[in-house]
Protein backbone atom coordinates (compact mmCIF):
# COMPACT_ATOMS: atom_id res chain seq x y z
CA UNK A 1 0.00 0.00 0.00
CA UNK A 2 1.78 3.42 -1.00
CA UNK A 3 1.57 5.97 1.74
CA UNK A 4 -0.46 8.17 -0.65
CA UNK A 5 -3.05 5.74 -0.29
CA UNK A 6 -6.13 7.93 1.19
CA UNK A 7 -8.84 6.02 3.43
CA UNK A 8 -12.20 5.51 1.72
CA UNK A 9 -15.31 7.62 2.81
CA UNK A 10 -19.13 7.22 1.32
CA UNK A 11 -20.69 10.58 0.30
CA UNK A 12 -24.28 10.70 0.51
CA UNK A 13 -25.46 12.38 -2.53
CA UNK A 14 -29.08 13.49 -3.61
CA UNK A 15 -27.41 15.49 -6.47
CA UNK A 16 -28.53 19.11 -4.95
CA UNK A 17 -26.17 21.73 -4.14
CA UNK A 18 -25.69 20.96 -0.42
CA UNK A 19 -24.59 17.47 -1.38
CA UNK A 20 -22.34 18.44 -4.45
CA UNK A 21 -20.48 20.97 -2.00
CA UNK A 22 -20.31 18.25 0.31
CA UNK A 23 -18.75 16.11 -1.70
CA UNK A 24 -16.39 18.42 -2.73
CA UNK A 25 -15.41 18.39 0.97
CA UNK A 26 -15.09 14.46 0.94
CA UNK A 27 -12.40 14.05 -2.26
CA UNK A 28 -9.90 16.41 0.13
CA UNK A 29 -9.32 13.81 2.56
CA UNK A 30 -10.81 10.88 1.30
CA UNK A 31 -11.42 8.14 -1.37
CA UNK A 32 -15.19 8.50 -2.30
CA UNK A 33 -17.94 5.87 -3.01
CA UNK A 34 -20.73 7.69 -4.00
CA UNK A 35 -24.38 6.56 -2.56
CA UNK A 36 -27.71 7.90 -4.03
CA UNK A 37 -31.64 6.92 -2.06
CA UNK A 38 -34.22 6.84 -3.73
CA UNK A 39 -37.44 7.56 -1.66
CA UNK A 40 -39.99 7.94 -4.13
CA UNK A 41 -39.62 11.51 -4.24
CA UNK A 42 -40.99 13.27 -7.27
CA UNK A 43 -38.26 14.51 -8.84
CA UNK A 44 -36.08 11.28 -8.20
CA UNK A 45 -35.00 10.87 -12.29
CA UNK A 46 -33.90 13.97 -12.55
CA UNK A 47 -32.09 13.96 -9.26
CA UNK A 48 -30.79 10.34 -10.26
CA UNK A 49 -29.42 12.36 -13.44
CA UNK A 50 -27.01 14.37 -11.30
CA UNK A 51 -25.89 12.33 -9.06
CA UNK A 52 -24.53 10.66 -12.08
CA UNK A 53 -22.93 13.84 -13.65
CA UNK A 54 -21.48 14.33 -10.00
CA UNK A 55 -19.97 11.07 -10.20
CA UNK A 56 -19.04 11.37 -13.70
CA UNK A 57 -17.38 14.53 -12.80
CA UNK A 58 -15.28 13.02 -9.37
CA UNK A 59 -14.40 10.12 -11.89
CA UNK A 60 -15.79 8.34 -8.93
CA UNK A 61 -16.47 4.45 -9.99
CA UNK A 62 -18.17 3.20 -6.53
CA UNK A 63 -21.36 3.97 -7.11
CA UNK A 64 -24.74 2.55 -5.09
CA UNK A 65 -28.13 3.74 -5.90
CA UNK A 66 -30.80 2.06 -3.33
CA UNK A 67 -34.46 1.79 -3.73
CA UNK A 68 -36.33 2.71 -0.37
CA UNK A 69 -39.64 4.09 -1.78
CA UNK A 70 -41.44 1.96 0.49
CA UNK A 71 -41.40 5.21 2.30
CA UNK A 72 -43.74 6.17 -0.30
CA UNK A 73 -45.70 3.74 1.57
CA UNK A 74 -45.94 4.71 4.67
CA UNK A 75 -46.63 8.64 3.43
CA UNK A 76 -46.93 11.25 5.80
CA UNK A 77 -45.02 14.05 3.25
CA UNK A 78 -45.73 16.24 0.48
CA UNK A 79 -42.49 15.16 -1.16
CA UNK A 80 -43.71 11.38 -1.93
CA UNK A 81 -47.41 11.20 -1.55
CA UNK A 82 -49.27 13.54 -4.70
CA UNK A 83 -52.07 14.10 -2.77
CA UNK A 84 -50.59 16.40 -0.42
CA UNK A 85 -49.25 20.20 -1.53
CA UNK A 86 -45.71 20.73 -1.86
CA UNK A 87 -45.42 24.33 0.10
CA UNK A 88 -44.01 27.18 -1.31
CA UNK A 89 -42.49 30.28 0.61
CA UNK A 90 -39.68 30.45 2.92
CA UNK A 91 -39.75 28.20 6.26
CA UNK A 92 -40.54 30.66 9.07
CA UNK A 93 -38.70 30.72 12.59
CA UNK A 94 -40.63 28.68 14.82
CA UNK A 95 -42.91 27.17 12.68
CA UNK A 96 -44.29 23.34 12.45
CA UNK A 97 -42.11 21.50 10.69
CA UNK A 98 -42.91 21.78 7.13
CA UNK A 99 -44.80 19.19 5.28
CA UNK A 100 -42.43 18.18 2.89
CA UNK A 101 -40.40 16.40 6.09
CA UNK A 102 -40.21 12.94 5.21
CA UNK A 103 -40.52 10.64 8.69
CA UNK A 104 -37.20 10.08 10.16
CA UNK A 105 -35.72 9.78 6.37
CA UNK A 106 -32.39 10.73 6.62
CA UNK A 107 -31.81 7.91 9.31
CA UNK A 108 -33.42 5.41 6.84
CA UNK A 109 -30.66 7.10 4.00
CA UNK A 110 -27.84 6.75 6.78
CA UNK A 111 -28.37 2.88 7.78
CA UNK A 112 -27.84 2.27 4.32
CA UNK A 113 -24.04 4.23 4.23
CA UNK A 114 -23.55 2.86 7.04
CA UNK A 115 -24.31 -0.78 6.02
CA UNK A 116 -22.46 -0.30 2.75
CA UNK A 117 -19.54 0.76 4.46
CA UNK A 118 -19.44 -2.03 6.98
CA UNK A 119 -19.10 -3.98 4.03
CA UNK A 120 -17.19 -2.20 1.74
CA UNK A 121 -14.39 -0.91 4.73
CA UNK A 122 -15.33 2.67 4.86
CA UNK A 123 -14.21 5.30 7.64
CA UNK A 124 -16.33 7.80 7.24
CA UNK A 125 -19.81 8.24 5.84
CA UNK A 126 -20.94 12.21 4.58
CA UNK A 127 -24.24 13.67 4.90
CA UNK A 128 -24.78 17.11 4.00
CA UNK A 129 -27.47 18.18 6.35
CA UNK A 130 -27.73 21.67 6.58
CA UNK A 131 -29.46 23.06 10.06
CA UNK A 132 -29.08 26.78 10.96
CA UNK A 133 -30.38 27.69 7.41
CA UNK A 134 -32.06 24.54 6.52
CA UNK A 135 -36.11 24.12 6.67
CA UNK A 136 -36.16 22.74 10.06
CA UNK A 137 -36.34 19.09 9.81
CA UNK A 138 -35.49 17.19 12.79
CA UNK A 139 -33.31 14.99 11.18
CA UNK A 140 -31.26 17.24 9.83
CA UNK A 141 -29.65 18.40 13.46
CA UNK A 142 -26.24 17.86 14.52
CA UNK A 143 -27.83 16.09 17.73
CA UNK A 144 -29.48 13.86 15.93
CA UNK A 145 -26.18 13.00 13.59
CA UNK A 146 -24.43 12.44 16.80
CA UNK A 147 -27.07 10.40 18.16
CA UNK A 148 -27.57 7.84 15.44
CA UNK A 149 -23.43 8.32 15.09
CA UNK A 150 -23.38 6.58 18.80
CA UNK A 151 -25.95 3.84 17.42
CA UNK A 152 -23.84 2.91 14.56
CA UNK A 153 -20.92 2.70 16.31
CA UNK A 154 -22.85 0.28 19.25
CA UNK A 155 -25.07 -1.66 16.56
CA UNK A 156 -22.09 -2.40 13.86
CA UNK A 157 -18.65 -5.11 13.89
CA UNK A 158 -16.30 -4.32 16.86
CA UNK A 159 -14.19 -3.13 13.89
CA UNK A 160 -16.68 -1.26 12.02
CA UNK A 161 -15.67 2.47 12.23
CA UNK A 162 -18.07 4.47 9.81
CA UNK A 163 -17.57 7.85 11.45
CA UNK A 164 -20.54 10.26 10.19
CA UNK A 165 -19.69 13.89 9.54
CA UNK A 166 -21.92 16.98 8.65
CA UNK A 167 -19.57 19.41 7.10
CA UNK A 168 -22.00 21.81 6.21
CA UNK A 169 -24.27 21.41 8.98
CA UNK A 170 -23.40 25.28 11.18
CA UNK A 171 -23.16 26.65 7.52
CA UNK A 172 -25.85 28.60 6.06
CA UNK A 173 -26.70 28.59 1.92
CA UNK A 174 -24.30 31.58 1.39
CA UNK A 175 -21.54 30.35 2.95
CA UNK A 176 -22.28 27.03 0.99
CA UNK A 177 -22.20 28.44 -2.07
CA UNK A 178 -19.31 30.43 -1.49
CA UNK A 179 -17.76 26.91 -0.50
CA UNK A 180 -18.86 25.46 -3.56
CA UNK A 181 -16.90 28.26 -5.53
CA UNK A 182 -13.92 27.81 -3.77
CA UNK A 183 -13.82 24.33 -4.30
CA UNK A 184 -14.88 24.24 -7.73
CA UNK A 185 -17.79 22.24 -7.65
CA UNK A 186 -19.54 22.14 -10.34
CA UNK A 187 -22.64 23.51 -8.91
CA UNK A 188 -23.84 23.58 -12.67
CA UNK A 189 -24.63 19.88 -12.36
CA UNK A 190 -26.82 20.10 -9.29
CA UNK A 191 -30.04 19.93 -8.62
CA UNK A 192 -32.44 21.58 -5.98
CA UNK A 193 -36.03 21.81 -7.48
CA UNK A 194 -38.74 19.78 -5.40
CA UNK A 195 -41.55 19.65 -8.16
CA UNK A 196 -40.02 20.21 -11.24
CA UNK A 197 -37.23 18.44 -13.63
CA UNK A 198 -36.73 20.72 -16.54
CA UNK A 199 -36.48 24.08 -15.63
CA UNK A 200 -36.13 24.99 -11.62
CA UNK A 201 -39.79 26.12 -10.26
CA UNK A 202 -38.04 28.85 -8.58
CA UNK A 203 -40.94 29.09 -5.82
CA UNK A 204 -40.72 26.25 -3.44
CA UNK A 205 -39.12 26.28 -0.30
CA UNK A 206 -36.00 24.23 -1.57
CA UNK A 207 -35.78 26.60 -4.92
CA UNK A 208 -36.38 29.66 -2.72
CA UNK A 209 -33.38 28.95 0.01
CA UNK A 210 -31.28 27.88 -2.74
CA UNK A 211 -31.75 30.96 -4.81
CA UNK A 212 -31.47 33.29 -1.53
CA UNK A 213 -27.76 31.69 -0.98
CA UNK A 214 -26.74 32.53 -4.26
CA UNK A 215 -28.13 35.80 -3.65
CA UNK A 216 -26.37 36.66 -1.15
CA UNK A 217 -22.84 35.05 -2.34
CA UNK A 218 -23.42 37.71 -5.20
CA UNK A 219 -22.82 34.43 -7.52
CA UNK A 220 -25.08 33.52 -10.43
CA UNK A 221 -26.78 30.31 -9.93
CA UNK A 222 -25.99 28.49 -13.04
CA UNK A 223 -29.48 26.11 -13.69
CA UNK A 224 -32.03 27.05 -15.33
CA UNK A 225 -35.27 28.31 -13.73
CA UNK A 226 -39.03 28.43 -15.21
CA UNK B 1 -62.70 8.42 23.40
CA UNK B 2 -63.43 5.73 25.81
CA UNK B 3 -61.38 4.93 28.72
CA UNK B 4 -60.03 1.68 27.60
CA UNK B 5 -58.67 2.94 24.46
CA UNK B 6 -55.11 1.24 24.54
CA UNK B 7 -52.01 2.96 22.98
CA UNK B 8 -50.91 2.42 19.67
CA UNK B 9 -47.48 0.45 19.56
CA UNK B 10 -46.03 -1.32 16.71
CA UNK B 11 -44.65 -4.84 17.06
CA UNK B 12 -41.50 -5.82 14.49
CA UNK B 13 -42.56 -9.68 13.35
CA UNK B 14 -40.29 -11.44 11.20
CA UNK B 15 -42.41 -14.61 11.93
CA UNK B 16 -40.00 -16.83 14.20
CA UNK B 17 -40.30 -17.59 17.68
CA UNK B 18 -39.09 -14.80 19.23
CA UNK B 19 -41.49 -11.87 17.25
CA UNK B 20 -44.37 -14.12 18.47
CA UNK B 21 -43.30 -13.98 22.03
CA UNK B 22 -42.61 -10.27 21.90
CA UNK B 23 -46.09 -10.11 19.72
CA UNK B 24 -47.37 -11.58 22.45
CA UNK B 25 -46.05 -9.35 25.31
CA UNK B 26 -46.98 -6.23 23.29
CA UNK B 27 -50.73 -7.42 22.95
CA UNK B 28 -51.12 -6.88 26.94
CA UNK B 29 -50.57 -3.45 26.81
CA UNK B 30 -51.08 -2.17 23.21
CA UNK B 31 -53.04 -1.76 20.68
CA UNK B 32 -51.33 -3.54 17.81
CA UNK B 33 -50.02 -2.89 14.51
CA UNK B 34 -47.87 -5.53 12.94
CA UNK B 35 -44.55 -4.58 10.60
CA UNK B 36 -42.83 -7.57 8.71
CA UNK B 37 -39.39 -6.32 6.76
CA UNK B 38 -38.70 -8.40 3.81
CA UNK B 39 -34.44 -8.24 2.82
CA UNK B 40 -34.09 -10.51 0.53
CA UNK B 41 -33.39 -13.21 3.31
CA UNK B 42 -33.52 -16.99 1.46
CA UNK B 43 -36.47 -18.38 3.55
CA UNK B 44 -38.69 -14.95 2.95
CA UNK B 45 -41.95 -16.40 1.50
CA UNK B 46 -42.07 -18.80 4.62
CA UNK B 47 -41.83 -16.00 6.74
CA UNK B 48 -43.93 -14.12 5.48
CA UNK B 49 -46.81 -16.82 5.49
CA UNK B 50 -46.19 -17.12 9.32
CA UNK B 51 -45.93 -12.92 9.82
CA UNK B 52 -49.65 -12.95 8.39
CA UNK B 53 -50.72 -15.90 10.10
CA UNK B 54 -49.75 -14.49 13.42
CA UNK B 55 -51.35 -11.09 12.31
CA UNK B 56 -55.07 -13.33 11.81
CA UNK B 57 -54.80 -15.22 15.22
CA UNK B 58 -54.27 -12.01 16.94
CA UNK B 59 -56.83 -10.26 14.77
CA UNK B 60 -54.45 -7.18 13.61
CA UNK B 61 -55.64 -5.38 11.19
CA UNK B 62 -52.87 -2.82 10.76
CA UNK B 63 -50.23 -4.62 8.73
CA UNK B 64 -47.38 -3.06 6.66
CA UNK B 65 -44.70 -5.16 4.43
CA UNK B 66 -41.63 -3.22 3.87
CA UNK B 67 -38.85 -4.16 1.04
CA UNK B 68 -35.64 -3.66 1.75
CA UNK B 69 -34.01 -6.05 -0.11
CA UNK B 70 -31.67 -3.64 -1.26
CA UNK B 71 -29.83 -5.20 2.02
CA UNK B 72 -28.86 -8.05 -0.55
CA UNK B 73 -26.90 -5.53 -3.05
CA UNK B 74 -25.26 -4.59 0.00
CA UNK B 75 -24.20 -7.91 0.76
CA UNK B 76 -21.85 -8.83 3.34
CA UNK B 77 -23.80 -11.83 4.69
CA UNK B 78 -24.62 -15.28 4.43
CA UNK B 79 -28.26 -14.67 4.98
CA UNK B 80 -28.47 -12.68 1.57
CA UNK B 81 -25.81 -13.90 -0.05
CA UNK B 82 -26.01 -17.03 -1.84
CA UNK B 83 -23.06 -17.34 -2.94
CA UNK B 84 -21.89 -17.64 1.06
CA UNK B 85 -22.82 -20.81 3.19
CA UNK B 86 -24.76 -20.64 5.73
CA UNK B 87 -22.82 -21.65 9.23
CA UNK B 88 -24.47 -24.69 11.03
CA UNK B 89 -23.71 -25.43 14.73
CA UNK B 90 -24.09 -23.66 17.64
CA UNK B 91 -22.69 -19.78 18.16
CA UNK B 92 -19.33 -19.95 20.28
CA UNK B 93 -18.64 -17.63 23.10
CA UNK B 94 -16.50 -15.04 21.94
CA UNK B 95 -16.11 -15.80 18.55
CA UNK B 96 -16.08 -13.58 15.67
CA UNK B 97 -19.50 -12.54 14.48
CA UNK B 98 -21.33 -14.97 12.24
CA UNK B 99 -21.38 -15.11 8.46
CA UNK B 100 -25.35 -14.35 8.94
CA UNK B 101 -25.32 -11.20 10.58
CA UNK B 102 -26.75 -8.89 7.73
CA UNK B 103 -24.61 -5.60 8.44
CA UNK B 104 -26.81 -3.28 10.30
CA UNK B 105 -30.12 -4.69 9.42
CA UNK B 106 -32.05 -4.35 12.60
CA UNK B 107 -31.17 -0.69 12.22
CA UNK B 108 -32.81 -0.29 9.06
CA UNK B 109 -35.69 -2.40 10.48
CA UNK B 110 -36.40 0.04 13.28
CA UNK B 111 -36.31 3.13 11.23
CA UNK B 112 -39.10 1.53 9.32
CA UNK B 113 -40.83 1.28 12.46
CA UNK B 114 -40.10 4.29 13.76
CA UNK B 115 -41.17 6.64 10.32
CA UNK B 116 -44.32 4.45 10.26
CA UNK B 117 -44.69 4.82 14.38
CA UNK B 118 -44.43 8.61 13.23
CA UNK B 119 -47.22 8.67 11.05
CA UNK B 120 -49.75 6.31 12.40
CA UNK B 121 -48.51 8.30 16.15
CA UNK B 122 -47.60 4.80 17.54
CA UNK B 123 -46.38 5.41 20.98
CA UNK B 124 -44.14 1.98 21.09
CA UNK B 125 -42.15 -0.29 18.67
CA UNK B 126 -41.65 -3.76 19.93
CA UNK B 127 -39.04 -5.85 19.10
CA UNK B 128 -37.60 -9.12 19.70
CA UNK B 129 -33.90 -8.84 20.04
CA UNK B 130 -32.10 -11.05 22.38
CA UNK B 131 -28.87 -10.16 23.37
CA UNK B 132 -27.81 -12.96 25.96
CA UNK B 133 -28.34 -15.75 24.05
CA UNK B 134 -28.61 -14.73 20.29
CA UNK B 135 -26.23 -15.07 17.91
CA UNK B 136 -23.47 -12.28 19.22
CA UNK B 137 -24.84 -9.84 16.44
CA UNK B 138 -23.69 -6.19 17.46
CA UNK B 139 -27.42 -5.20 16.38
CA UNK B 140 -29.11 -7.17 18.68
CA UNK B 141 -27.18 -5.47 21.83
CA UNK B 142 -29.49 -3.36 24.48
CA UNK B 143 -26.75 -0.62 24.31
CA UNK B 144 -27.44 -0.52 20.55
CA UNK B 145 -31.56 -0.32 21.27
CA UNK B 146 -30.77 2.22 23.80
CA UNK B 147 -28.84 4.78 21.83
CA UNK B 148 -31.31 4.25 18.82
CA UNK B 149 -33.71 5.13 20.63
CA UNK B 150 -31.99 8.51 21.59
CA UNK B 151 -31.39 8.71 17.88
CA UNK B 152 -35.49 8.52 16.97
CA UNK B 153 -35.92 10.52 19.96
CA UNK B 154 -33.88 13.48 18.46
CA UNK B 155 -34.54 12.92 14.75
CA UNK B 156 -38.35 12.91 14.77
CA UNK B 157 -41.12 15.94 15.19
CA UNK B 158 -41.09 16.90 18.79
CA UNK B 159 -44.51 15.10 19.92
CA UNK B 160 -43.39 12.18 18.27
CA UNK B 161 -42.60 9.31 20.78
CA UNK B 162 -41.82 5.98 19.57
CA UNK B 163 -40.25 4.15 22.42
CA UNK B 164 -38.36 1.03 21.23
CA UNK B 165 -39.33 -2.09 23.45
CA UNK B 166 -36.69 -4.80 23.98
CA UNK B 167 -38.53 -7.52 26.37
CA UNK B 168 -36.63 -10.27 25.40
CA UNK B 169 -33.10 -8.79 25.26
CA UNK B 170 -32.14 -10.43 28.42
CA UNK B 171 -34.07 -13.69 28.38
CA UNK B 172 -32.62 -16.72 26.70
CA UNK B 173 -34.56 -19.14 24.65
CA UNK B 174 -35.67 -21.86 27.19
CA UNK B 175 -37.27 -18.70 28.90
CA UNK B 176 -38.85 -17.37 25.95
CA UNK B 177 -40.30 -20.47 25.01
CA UNK B 178 -41.87 -20.69 28.78
CA UNK B 179 -43.00 -17.19 28.43
CA UNK B 180 -44.73 -18.06 24.92
CA UNK B 181 -46.68 -21.08 26.58
CA UNK B 182 -47.35 -19.07 29.48
CA UNK B 183 -49.02 -16.01 27.07
CA UNK B 184 -50.77 -18.92 25.01
CA UNK B 185 -48.57 -17.28 22.28
CA UNK B 186 -48.51 -19.55 18.77
CA UNK B 187 -45.73 -21.06 18.60
CA UNK B 188 -46.99 -23.63 15.96
CA UNK B 189 -47.65 -20.73 13.92
CA UNK B 190 -43.56 -19.32 14.14
CA UNK B 191 -40.89 -20.10 11.66
CA UNK B 192 -37.01 -19.82 12.72
CA UNK B 193 -35.05 -22.11 9.60
CA UNK B 194 -32.64 -20.00 8.06
CA UNK B 195 -32.38 -22.43 4.84
CA UNK B 196 -35.45 -24.69 4.24
CA UNK B 197 -39.24 -23.23 4.17
CA UNK B 198 -41.20 -26.48 4.10
CA UNK B 199 -39.76 -28.48 7.12
CA UNK B 200 -36.85 -26.91 9.21
CA UNK B 201 -33.59 -28.26 8.61
CA UNK B 202 -32.60 -28.60 12.20
CA UNK B 203 -29.13 -27.87 11.75
CA UNK B 204 -28.61 -24.45 10.95
CA UNK B 205 -27.85 -21.99 14.09
CA UNK B 206 -31.22 -20.35 14.20
CA UNK B 207 -32.87 -24.08 14.57
CA UNK B 208 -30.77 -24.92 17.19
CA UNK B 209 -30.87 -22.44 19.27
CA UNK B 210 -34.61 -22.62 18.99
CA UNK B 211 -34.43 -26.29 19.40
CA UNK B 212 -32.15 -26.06 22.56
CA UNK B 213 -34.81 -23.79 23.70
CA UNK B 214 -37.49 -26.06 23.57
CA UNK B 215 -35.92 -29.13 25.21
CA UNK B 216 -34.15 -26.73 27.66
CA UNK B 217 -38.16 -25.82 28.69
CA UNK B 218 -39.52 -29.35 28.37
CA UNK B 219 -41.87 -28.02 25.90
CA UNK B 220 -42.49 -30.07 22.43
CA UNK B 221 -41.32 -27.90 19.38
CA UNK B 222 -44.81 -27.87 17.07
CA UNK B 223 -43.50 -26.94 13.82
CA UNK B 224 -42.05 -30.17 11.23
CA UNK B 225 -38.30 -30.87 10.81
CA UNK B 226 -36.41 -32.78 8.56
Amino acid sequence: MSDTKKDLAIVLASGGLDSAVCLAEATLQYDVALLHVNYGQRTEARELHAFHTLADHYEIKQRLVVDISYLKEIGGSSLVDESMAVETGLPQDGAVVPSTYVPFRNAHILCVGVSWGEVIGARGLFIGAVEEDGSGYPDCRQDFYDKFSAAADAGTKPDTKVLIHTPLIRMNKKSIVLRGVELDAPLHLTWSCYTQSEKACGVCESCLLRLRGFEAAGVVDPIPYD
